[in-house]
Protein backbone atom coordinates (compact mmCIF):
# COMPACT_ATOMS: atom_id res chain seq x y z
CA UNK A 1 0.00 0.00 0.00
CA UNK A 2 1.34 3.29 -0.59
CA UNK A 3 1.43 6.47 2.11
CA UNK A 4 0.92 9.75 -0.08
CA UNK A 5 1.25 12.63 2.51
CA UNK A 6 2.48 16.30 2.58
CA UNK A 7 5.10 16.98 5.96
CA UNK A 8 2.92 20.52 5.53
CA UNK A 9 -0.51 18.50 6.51
CA UNK A 10 -1.75 18.23 9.90
CA UNK A 11 -3.33 14.89 9.24
CA UNK A 12 -0.83 13.67 6.98
CA UNK A 13 0.96 13.98 10.65
CA UNK A 14 -1.50 11.26 12.04
CA UNK A 15 -1.53 9.30 9.49
CA UNK A 16 2.46 8.60 9.40
CA UNK A 17 2.15 8.30 13.58
CA UNK A 18 -0.49 5.21 12.59
CA UNK A 19 0.04 3.64 9.48
CA UNK A 20 3.16 1.72 10.16
CA UNK A 21 1.61 -0.26 12.81
CA UNK A 22 -1.54 -0.68 11.27
CA UNK A 23 0.06 -1.78 8.03
CA UNK A 24 2.42 -3.80 10.15
CA UNK A 25 -0.75 -5.74 12.00
CA UNK A 26 -2.16 -6.41 8.74
CA UNK A 27 0.66 -7.99 7.02
CA UNK A 28 0.50 -4.87 4.90
CA UNK A 29 3.79 -3.93 2.79
CA UNK A 30 4.09 0.05 3.01
CA UNK A 31 5.50 1.97 0.61
CA UNK A 32 6.09 6.17 1.29
CA UNK A 33 5.02 8.83 -0.88
CA UNK A 34 6.14 12.82 -0.29
CA UNK A 35 4.67 15.25 -2.33
CA UNK A 36 3.78 18.61 -2.29
CA UNK A 37 0.17 19.67 -1.71
CA UNK A 38 1.41 23.83 -3.20
CA UNK A 39 1.51 22.96 -6.84
CA UNK A 40 -1.52 20.61 -6.75
CA UNK A 41 -3.67 23.64 -4.86
CA UNK A 42 -2.33 25.60 -7.07
CA UNK A 43 -3.07 23.92 -10.25
CA UNK A 44 -6.82 22.46 -9.15
CA UNK A 45 -7.92 25.54 -7.12
CA UNK A 46 -5.86 28.30 -7.92
CA UNK A 47 -4.41 28.82 -4.25
CA UNK A 48 -1.05 29.81 -2.98
CA UNK A 49 -2.54 28.83 0.41
CA UNK A 50 -3.40 25.79 2.74
CA UNK A 51 -7.44 25.26 1.95
CA UNK A 52 -7.54 25.32 5.58
CA UNK A 53 -6.64 29.06 6.09
CA UNK A 54 -8.61 30.19 2.69
CA UNK A 55 -11.90 28.65 4.54
CA UNK A 56 -11.11 29.80 7.84
CA UNK A 57 -14.08 28.17 9.33
CA UNK A 58 -12.45 24.54 7.95
CA UNK A 59 -9.00 25.76 9.62
CA UNK A 60 -10.63 26.43 12.86
CA UNK A 61 -12.30 23.19 12.97
CA UNK A 62 -9.28 21.29 11.89
CA UNK A 63 -7.14 22.65 14.78
CA UNK A 64 -9.38 21.20 17.25
CA UNK A 65 -9.65 17.79 15.44
CA UNK A 66 -6.22 17.47 15.56
CA UNK A 67 -6.27 17.82 19.54
CA UNK A 68 -8.86 15.32 19.85
CA UNK A 69 -7.34 13.08 17.28
CA UNK A 70 -4.13 13.33 18.78
CA UNK A 71 -5.55 12.85 21.97
CA UNK A 72 -7.48 9.66 20.89
CA UNK A 73 -4.37 7.91 19.45
CA UNK A 74 -2.33 9.30 22.06
CA UNK A 75 -0.32 10.87 20.07
CA UNK A 76 2.19 14.46 20.68
CA UNK A 77 0.88 17.66 19.62
CA UNK A 78 1.91 21.21 19.48
CA UNK A 79 0.18 23.31 17.33
CA UNK A 80 3.09 24.45 15.28
CA UNK A 81 3.52 28.66 15.36
CA UNK A 82 3.47 28.74 11.17
CA UNK A 83 0.90 27.21 9.44
CA UNK A 84 1.71 25.65 6.47
CA UNK A 85 5.37 25.20 6.42
CA UNK A 86 7.12 24.72 3.46
CA UNK A 87 8.11 21.15 3.42
CA UNK A 88 9.97 21.10 0.25
CA UNK A 89 13.36 20.69 1.78
CA UNK A 90 11.77 17.81 4.32
CA UNK A 91 10.31 16.32 1.44
CA UNK A 92 13.32 16.06 -0.83
CA UNK A 93 15.20 14.96 2.32
CA UNK A 94 12.32 12.05 2.64
CA UNK A 95 12.74 10.91 -0.84
CA UNK A 96 16.56 9.50 -0.61
CA UNK A 97 16.53 8.06 2.81
CA UNK A 98 16.13 4.78 1.46
CA UNK A 99 15.90 1.99 4.32
CA UNK A 100 16.05 5.02 6.91
CA UNK A 101 12.52 6.30 5.57
CA UNK A 102 10.15 5.30 8.00
CA UNK A 103 11.94 6.57 10.94
CA UNK A 104 13.03 9.70 9.54
CA UNK A 105 9.45 10.58 8.81
CA UNK A 106 7.99 9.90 11.70
CA UNK A 107 10.86 12.39 12.90
CA UNK A 108 9.97 15.46 10.66
CA UNK A 109 6.18 15.09 11.20
CA UNK A 110 6.85 14.69 14.95
CA UNK A 111 9.34 18.27 14.59
CA UNK A 112 6.67 19.89 12.77
CA UNK A 113 3.68 19.06 14.74
CA UNK A 114 4.80 17.92 18.43
CA UNK A 115 7.79 20.17 18.47
CA UNK A 116 6.50 23.28 16.91
CA UNK A 117 10.50 23.00 14.93
CA UNK A 118 10.72 24.76 11.53
CA UNK A 119 10.95 21.94 9.15
CA UNK A 120 12.00 24.70 6.34
CA UNK A 121 15.56 25.31 8.01
CA UNK A 122 17.91 23.07 6.62
CA UNK A 123 20.23 22.85 10.05
CA UNK A 124 16.81 21.44 11.56
CA UNK A 125 17.08 18.62 8.95
CA UNK A 126 20.44 17.91 9.60
CA UNK A 127 19.57 17.32 13.34
CA UNK A 128 16.53 15.37 12.55
CA UNK A 129 18.39 13.16 9.94
CA UNK A 130 21.54 12.70 12.43
CA UNK A 131 19.12 12.09 15.62
CA UNK A 132 17.93 8.75 13.89
CA UNK A 133 21.61 7.62 13.16
CA UNK A 134 21.51 9.23 9.85
CA UNK A 135 24.17 11.20 7.96
CA UNK A 136 22.63 14.99 7.87
CA UNK A 137 25.06 16.89 6.58
CA UNK A 138 25.27 13.87 3.50
CA UNK A 139 21.27 13.88 3.32
CA UNK A 140 21.25 17.73 2.93
CA UNK A 141 23.84 17.28 -0.25
CA UNK A 142 22.06 14.47 -1.32
CA UNK A 143 18.48 16.56 -1.63
CA UNK A 144 20.12 19.20 -3.45
CA UNK A 145 20.49 16.99 -6.13
CA UNK A 146 19.03 17.75 -9.20
CA UNK A 147 18.16 13.77 -9.48
CA UNK A 148 16.00 13.84 -5.71
CA UNK A 149 14.64 17.47 -6.89
CA UNK A 150 13.38 15.33 -10.09
CA UNK A 151 12.60 12.65 -8.18
CA UNK A 152 9.71 14.87 -5.82
CA UNK A 153 8.33 17.01 -8.80
CA UNK A 154 7.68 13.21 -10.43
CA UNK A 155 5.92 12.33 -6.99
CA UNK A 156 3.63 15.66 -7.28
CA UNK A 157 2.88 14.95 -10.73
CA UNK A 158 2.33 11.06 -9.89
CA UNK A 159 -0.33 12.45 -6.79
CA UNK A 160 -2.07 14.82 -9.50
CA UNK A 161 -2.54 11.57 -12.13
CA UNK A 162 -3.62 9.48 -9.45
CA UNK A 163 -6.67 12.31 -8.79
CA UNK A 164 -5.17 12.78 -5.23
CA UNK A 165 -6.46 16.63 -4.40
CA UNK A 166 -5.46 16.84 -0.50
CA UNK A 167 -3.49 14.18 1.89
CA UNK A 168 -2.82 11.73 3.30
CA UNK A 169 -3.86 9.54 0.82
CA UNK A 170 -3.70 5.89 0.65
CA UNK A 171 -3.67 3.26 -2.18
CA UNK A 172 -4.60 0.34 -1.73
CA UNK A 173 -4.76 -1.92 -4.64
CA UNK A 174 -4.91 0.74 -7.17
CA UNK A 175 -7.92 2.84 -5.85
CA UNK A 176 -6.94 6.28 -3.71
CA UNK A 177 -8.26 6.57 0.03
CA UNK A 178 -8.36 10.04 1.43
CA UNK A 179 -8.19 11.52 4.41
CA UNK A 180 -6.56 10.07 7.56
CA UNK A 181 -9.69 8.43 9.00
CA UNK A 182 -9.85 6.10 5.69
CA UNK A 183 -6.68 4.44 7.06
CA UNK A 184 -8.66 1.24 7.95
CA UNK A 185 -10.86 1.47 5.17
CA UNK A 186 -7.43 1.46 3.16
CA UNK A 187 -5.87 -1.87 4.66
CA UNK A 188 -8.72 -3.92 4.01
CA UNK A 189 -9.25 -2.56 0.67
CA UNK A 190 -5.86 -3.98 -0.15
CA UNK A 191 -6.09 -7.14 2.02
CA UNK A 192 -9.25 -8.44 0.59
CA UNK A 193 -8.29 -7.15 -3.45
CA UNK A 194 -4.49 -6.53 -3.24
CA UNK A 195 -2.38 -9.01 -5.01
CA UNK A 196 -0.97 -11.99 -2.72
CA UNK A 197 1.94 -11.53 -0.73
CA UNK A 198 4.59 -13.81 -1.80
CA UNK A 199 5.08 -16.34 0.87
CA UNK A 200 7.93 -15.59 3.22
CA UNK A 201 11.31 -18.12 2.46
CA UNK B 1 -26.55 14.33 20.11
CA UNK B 2 -27.36 15.95 17.08
CA UNK B 3 -27.18 14.93 13.19
CA UNK B 4 -26.65 17.96 10.78
CA UNK B 5 -27.27 17.63 7.23
CA UNK B 6 -28.51 19.09 3.98
CA UNK B 7 -30.52 16.90 1.55
CA UNK B 8 -28.15 17.36 -1.36
CA UNK B 9 -25.36 16.08 0.25
CA UNK B 10 -24.08 12.59 -0.72
CA UNK B 11 -22.14 12.04 2.70
CA UNK B 12 -25.07 13.02 4.50
CA UNK B 13 -27.38 10.09 3.37
CA UNK B 14 -24.70 7.52 4.25
CA UNK B 15 -24.73 9.47 7.41
CA UNK B 16 -28.56 9.64 7.65
CA UNK B 17 -29.04 5.86 6.71
CA UNK B 18 -26.37 5.10 10.00
CA UNK B 19 -27.10 7.59 12.39
CA UNK B 20 -30.01 5.95 13.87
CA UNK B 21 -29.45 2.43 14.63
CA UNK B 22 -25.44 3.84 15.42
CA UNK B 23 -27.44 5.98 18.71
CA UNK B 24 -30.16 3.11 19.35
CA UNK B 25 -26.93 0.76 19.94
CA UNK B 26 -25.09 3.37 21.77
CA UNK B 27 -28.33 4.52 23.73
CA UNK B 28 -27.94 7.79 22.56
CA UNK B 29 -31.14 10.11 21.55
CA UNK B 30 -30.57 12.10 18.41
CA UNK B 31 -31.94 14.91 17.15
CA UNK B 32 -32.70 15.61 13.58
CA UNK B 33 -31.28 19.48 12.17
CA UNK B 34 -31.90 20.05 8.62
CA UNK B 35 -29.95 23.15 7.31
CA UNK B 36 -28.81 24.42 3.86
CA UNK B 37 -25.10 24.08 3.12
CA UNK B 38 -25.84 26.75 0.07
CA UNK B 39 -26.16 29.80 1.93
CA UNK B 40 -23.38 28.69 3.89
CA UNK B 41 -20.93 27.92 1.24
CA UNK B 42 -22.04 31.41 -0.59
CA UNK B 43 -20.82 33.25 2.54
CA UNK B 44 -18.16 31.20 3.45
CA UNK B 45 -16.52 30.24 0.08
CA UNK B 46 -18.14 32.56 -2.31
CA UNK B 47 -19.37 29.95 -4.15
CA UNK B 48 -22.82 29.18 -5.16
CA UNK B 49 -22.66 25.35 -6.76
CA UNK B 50 -21.23 22.18 -4.55
CA UNK B 51 -17.29 22.01 -3.46
CA UNK B 52 -17.63 18.69 -5.22
CA UNK B 53 -18.51 20.15 -8.50
CA UNK B 54 -15.86 23.88 -7.87
CA UNK B 55 -13.02 21.42 -6.90
CA UNK B 56 -13.53 18.70 -9.82
CA UNK B 57 -10.61 16.32 -8.63
CA UNK B 58 -12.23 16.16 -5.58
CA UNK B 59 -16.35 15.59 -6.89
CA UNK B 60 -14.47 12.68 -9.03
CA UNK B 61 -12.97 10.79 -5.62
CA UNK B 62 -16.56 11.59 -4.20
CA UNK B 63 -18.55 9.81 -6.68
CA UNK B 64 -16.62 6.56 -6.33
CA UNK B 65 -16.14 6.61 -2.61
CA UNK B 66 -19.76 6.83 -2.50
CA UNK B 67 -20.04 3.53 -4.26
CA UNK B 68 -17.21 2.04 -1.90
CA UNK B 69 -19.13 3.23 1.54
CA UNK B 70 -22.24 2.43 0.25
CA UNK B 71 -20.90 -1.10 -0.83
CA UNK B 72 -19.31 -1.18 2.69
CA UNK B 73 -22.83 -0.23 4.45
CA UNK B 74 -24.83 -2.15 2.55
CA UNK B 75 -27.21 0.30 1.47
CA UNK B 76 -28.66 1.45 -2.20
CA UNK B 77 -26.81 3.65 -4.33
CA UNK B 78 -27.51 5.25 -7.88
CA UNK B 79 -25.69 8.50 -8.80
CA UNK B 80 -28.40 11.07 -9.46
CA UNK B 81 -28.77 12.57 -12.75
CA UNK B 82 -28.37 16.32 -11.36
CA UNK B 83 -26.05 17.23 -8.47
CA UNK B 84 -26.49 18.96 -6.13
CA UNK B 85 -30.41 18.88 -6.32
CA UNK B 86 -32.51 21.79 -4.57
CA UNK B 87 -33.05 20.91 -1.07
CA UNK B 88 -34.99 23.96 0.27
CA UNK B 89 -38.36 22.27 -0.24
CA UNK B 90 -37.41 18.98 1.35
CA UNK B 91 -35.68 20.76 4.24
CA UNK B 92 -38.77 22.55 5.16
CA UNK B 93 -40.70 19.83 5.06
CA UNK B 94 -38.31 17.51 7.22
CA UNK B 95 -38.54 20.54 9.20
CA UNK B 96 -42.09 19.92 10.59
CA UNK B 97 -42.33 16.34 10.37
CA UNK B 98 -42.51 15.71 14.04
CA UNK B 99 -42.70 12.38 15.42
CA UNK B 100 -42.13 10.90 11.73
CA UNK B 101 -38.47 12.60 11.26
CA UNK B 102 -36.48 9.51 11.20
CA UNK B 103 -38.53 7.92 8.64
CA UNK B 104 -38.93 10.98 6.62
CA UNK B 105 -35.70 12.26 6.58
CA UNK B 106 -34.49 8.71 5.21
CA UNK B 107 -37.63 8.37 3.25
CA UNK B 108 -36.05 11.43 0.66
CA UNK B 109 -32.16 10.72 0.90
CA UNK B 110 -33.08 7.41 -0.62
CA UNK B 111 -35.15 9.25 -2.97
CA UNK B 112 -32.65 11.25 -3.82
CA UNK B 113 -29.45 8.57 -4.16
CA UNK B 114 -30.98 5.08 -4.59
CA UNK B 115 -34.22 6.77 -6.71
CA UNK B 116 -32.89 9.33 -8.42
CA UNK B 117 -36.13 10.94 -7.33
CA UNK B 118 -35.99 14.57 -8.05
CA UNK B 119 -36.20 16.06 -4.26
CA UNK B 120 -36.60 19.66 -4.81
CA UNK B 121 -40.30 18.65 -6.73
CA UNK B 122 -43.65 19.05 -4.55
CA UNK B 123 -45.06 16.17 -6.17
CA UNK B 124 -42.39 13.79 -5.16
CA UNK B 125 -42.08 15.09 -1.44
CA UNK B 126 -45.86 14.92 -1.28
CA UNK B 127 -45.55 10.98 -2.38
CA UNK B 128 -43.15 10.66 0.06
CA UNK B 129 -44.79 11.97 2.94
CA UNK B 130 -47.63 9.61 1.74
CA UNK B 131 -45.31 6.56 1.55
CA UNK B 132 -44.42 6.54 4.90
CA UNK B 133 -48.33 7.31 6.01
CA UNK B 134 -49.01 10.68 6.23
CA UNK B 135 -50.49 13.34 4.89
CA UNK B 136 -48.50 15.05 1.55
CA UNK B 137 -50.74 17.73 1.04
CA UNK B 138 -50.88 18.57 4.27
CA UNK B 139 -47.30 18.68 4.67
CA UNK B 140 -46.45 20.87 1.56
CA UNK B 141 -48.82 23.71 2.78
CA UNK B 142 -46.94 23.25 6.57
CA UNK B 143 -44.06 23.85 4.92
CA UNK B 144 -44.74 26.71 2.83
CA UNK B 145 -45.89 28.59 6.24
CA UNK B 146 -43.78 31.20 7.43
CA UNK B 147 -42.98 29.80 10.58
CA UNK B 148 -41.34 26.54 8.97
CA UNK B 149 -39.12 28.77 6.47
CA UNK B 150 -38.47 30.75 9.24
CA UNK B 151 -36.84 27.29 11.41
CA UNK B 152 -34.97 26.35 8.50
CA UNK B 153 -33.55 29.71 8.27
CA UNK B 154 -32.57 29.85 11.93
CA UNK B 155 -30.94 26.18 11.66
CA UNK B 156 -28.66 27.46 8.91
CA UNK B 157 -27.78 30.44 10.77
CA UNK B 158 -27.15 27.81 13.79
CA UNK B 159 -24.94 26.16 11.85
CA UNK B 160 -22.73 28.79 10.91
CA UNK B 161 -22.92 29.73 14.53
CA UNK B 162 -21.73 26.79 15.43
CA UNK B 163 -18.84 26.55 13.37
CA UNK B 164 -19.97 23.81 10.42
CA UNK B 165 -18.78 24.25 7.00
CA UNK B 166 -19.73 20.87 5.57
CA UNK B 167 -21.93 18.04 5.85
CA UNK B 168 -23.10 15.88 7.37
CA UNK B 169 -22.34 17.16 10.99
CA UNK B 170 -23.01 15.82 14.46
CA UNK B 171 -22.60 17.74 17.83
CA UNK B 172 -22.01 15.87 20.87
CA UNK B 173 -21.68 16.85 23.78
CA UNK B 174 -20.97 21.15 22.61
CA UNK B 175 -18.28 19.50 19.72
CA UNK B 176 -18.88 19.20 16.48
CA UNK B 177 -17.38 16.01 14.43
CA UNK B 178 -17.83 16.47 10.64
CA UNK B 179 -18.18 14.10 8.51
CA UNK B 180 -20.08 10.55 8.13
CA UNK B 181 -16.76 8.76 8.92
CA UNK B 182 -16.54 10.62 12.23
CA UNK B 183 -19.74 9.08 13.65
CA UNK B 184 -18.57 6.32 15.98
CA UNK B 185 -16.22 9.29 17.46
CA UNK B 186 -19.02 11.74 18.42
CA UNK B 187 -21.04 8.91 19.45
CA UNK B 188 -18.50 7.94 21.64
CA UNK B 189 -17.61 11.70 22.53
CA UNK B 190 -21.53 11.79 23.41
CA UNK B 191 -21.67 8.81 25.38
CA UNK B 192 -18.14 9.30 27.44
CA UNK B 193 -19.04 13.36 28.30
CA UNK B 194 -21.94 14.25 27.62
CA UNK B 195 -25.07 14.31 29.93
CA UNK B 196 -26.26 11.48 32.10
CA UNK B 197 -29.65 10.15 30.44
CA UNK B 198 -32.48 9.86 32.59
CA UNK B 199 -33.46 6.67 34.19
CA UNK B 200 -36.12 5.40 32.27
CA UNK B 201 -39.32 5.44 34.03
Amino acid sequence: MQFWFDFASTYSYVAALRVEDACARAGVTLSHRPFLLGPLFEQQLGIRDSPFNVHRERGQYMWRDLERLCEKYQLPWRRPAVFPRSSVLAARVACCAGAATGPLVRAIFRANFAEDQDIAQPEVLRALVDGIGGDGAQALELAASTEVRAQLRANTAEAIRLGIFGAPDFLAAGELFFGQDRLDDAIAWETTRGSPRPART
